[in-house]
């Protein structure tokens, strides 16, 4: 019970410090680099695949690492994690990432809540979130299941890197950091209205992501 | 035959990827940063140079995860895979780099098909794509030939995101790529007319790649 | 003695190297950069990120490689070091990172003592260095704590390198590196009065991070 | 007497490489961001950082991979490499540097030889270039006397990348790249006025090391 608990705090915690990197470097970038959208892109990019390792080193030997339920959902599906586990760790990575956006705009002297108005939804940025999840999803459980899981951390700080400038939306890829970026009126915020759209996309590309696991790696080996 | 199908598949999927990445964050270095080409540069290399070592990892252990017709010449010439393989994996690869830059126009919103205008070719970068693609040849095999394939993601990933910037050409070094990037009219772009001087001198480099890996690792080593 | 000797002039040493990094890289980026503030710290962070763990390399055989006298007082709250040790330590930190502050003026050209006139304290700064310090804590003995020691280089400057863009403070973390920055009037620097509540906030979040430590990692394991 | 050939050529070839690159992406940088001289070192410093390593795994199984006659005299004053190999090493690093500056200005269209007008020397870059120098001295022996070779190209990228911003002379710390340099009137050139000061700084820097490395590593250890 002690160890379970510990496993949702980690879960909680090391989501709401994914949050606050991606909502704080996103207000640092805007205010810091007001004539460049590129740059700023560029520095919350980069904070993001620096920070994203350290934090799955920190609590990948507590509770998985997961921050993103999307992430949990197929953890469950594959058989590696029961699901009274995921159905624990959902509220406590959206209520995480809540709170990690909460602690942002504090740090950056932002009014505690302040909803985004931010509108990203499109059929481009729907594709793009599809393909953003389904890498994702592919990148952990190919690693995972292949003995390679040391390797994890850097990659999926990379391939998130990477991903804020190939997909068209700047690859949210998670459901929980989606409902926390709606707590800031920043760069990194999304409107409510948006993020609907954008979950819908990233349980689509999860499936989509299990389906390419399945396929490339039926088996673990090591 | 299941397994040389999922081989062959996982060419087309990661030279899809790969080209969605190196076309799509093009695409969005464009319209981001528009007051800076350098910039563009950077963001398009850092993303590529942060992507290529994810596919690489993710494909490694099933085809080899070449995503370039050269390097799968090279594995067949120096006597690591059937030609037969080869024979089968070239055709996927550019077929997987179209969809790629289709996949990356569609998600930023262009027609799905846009030829690139781009005029690329010149004494210059005809030099350059010979160096570019002799050193990736070059750093690939060495590694391989020393027991230190697990360094290859990450020295690939290295050398293509430096090369971006120390060649004259942006350093394409994959006539699969050369190829996809002839169907998006953005920065990533070549303009057909330059895409067979581009090629030509990425298979002399893979020639002299091929002659120093002889030249310097004459054997395999562990 | 000798042995110890050597202990503590590593701790110098390696704490005037990154007080000469931090300083320095912000001094060259400040003039080289002037029109726009998030270039100056994406050029100040990505320095510091590339040359911190080059520095606990070089001497975390040594000393430790602390540099920080908030993780010197942990090592020894948590049972890892002899409390002589840390009290030697922490003058030698301090000294040390007047010391390369001071190299840094010298190599710039400036004069070698000019004291910043940087304010930098608030409600939001405050929090951002508890933030800051808790979170360097916690990688850094979570990480020794689970026999993965060999990660902490690498992992710590990923860490602080992302940390001066999502804090608002620019994440200091380190009361070291805060008086020996009082000492350049740069965009490196801090003002004396800014100084002591910057302090207090990294001691503060270094006793959370304790707790936290102690929470997630209550054993040593392998 | 083949596999000697075989290093002096490593060393030739790695040389001309290292110099291409940073002649290369310095030209490259000075004409694709003509804005914002920090994002032009920006640009040269991350194509270095990324390259170097891929260059010392390249041939640090043939020829040790110095590229640099301060680290090949301190290899031979430390007891690691005959002096008769550096003889040889020191002119073949030389006339690869020049031969690779001599190929960036033919792949960026400039004329093969073009002398720096660039003057660089002064009491701070003088000093810059100690400090530049020791450290990587320091960096190299420290990791090779601890059975940490495997961590010494990641290492050497990530100090000289820190280094071309917090040094105030952006870091040559070697006399054969210094003396390259001279044939490219561009970024990353030096007027040959300034290049005797510049390499006895080096020399200076590389005996400083030298002792430091006997101080805090007197002893081989695995």
């Amino acid at each position: 019970m002690s160890a379970r608990l510990r496993r949702v705090v980690a879960e909680f915690l090391g989501s709401a410090l994914l949050a606050a990197v991606v909502v704080g470097s996103g207000i640092a970038a805007e205010r810091l680099s007001p004539s460049d959208v590129g740059l700023q892109l560029l520095e919350n990019a980069l904070a993001t695949a620096l920070a994203l390792p350290v934090l799955i080193l920190l609590f990948i030997h507590i509770s998985g690492a997961h921050f993103n339920p999307v992430v949990s959902l197929v953890d469950s599906a594959i058989g590696l994690r029961a699901w009274r586990d995921t159905a624990v760790y959902i509220p406590a990575q959206v209520a995480g990432c809540i709170a990690g956006a909460v602690l942002a705009n504090l740090m950056f002297g932002a009014s505690a809540v302040s909803w985004s108005t931010k509108e990203r939804l499109g059929a481009g940025t729907f594709l793009a979130e599809i393909v953003a999840t389904a890498g994702l999803v592919l990148v952990i459980f190919a690693l995972a299941r292949t003995g390679r899981a040391s390797v994890i951390p850097a990659a999926v700080g990379a391939y998130i890197g990477a991903a804020y400038f190939f997909t068209a939306s700047t690859s949210f890829a998670n459901p929980a950091i989606t409902i926390g970026r709606m707590f800031s009126e920043s760069f990194a915020g999304i409107a409510p209205s948006s993020s609907l759209g954008f979950i819908a996309a990233q349980l689509l590309g999860g499936g989509i992501g299990y389906l390419l696991v399945r396929y490339f790696y039926p088996r673990v080996t090591v």
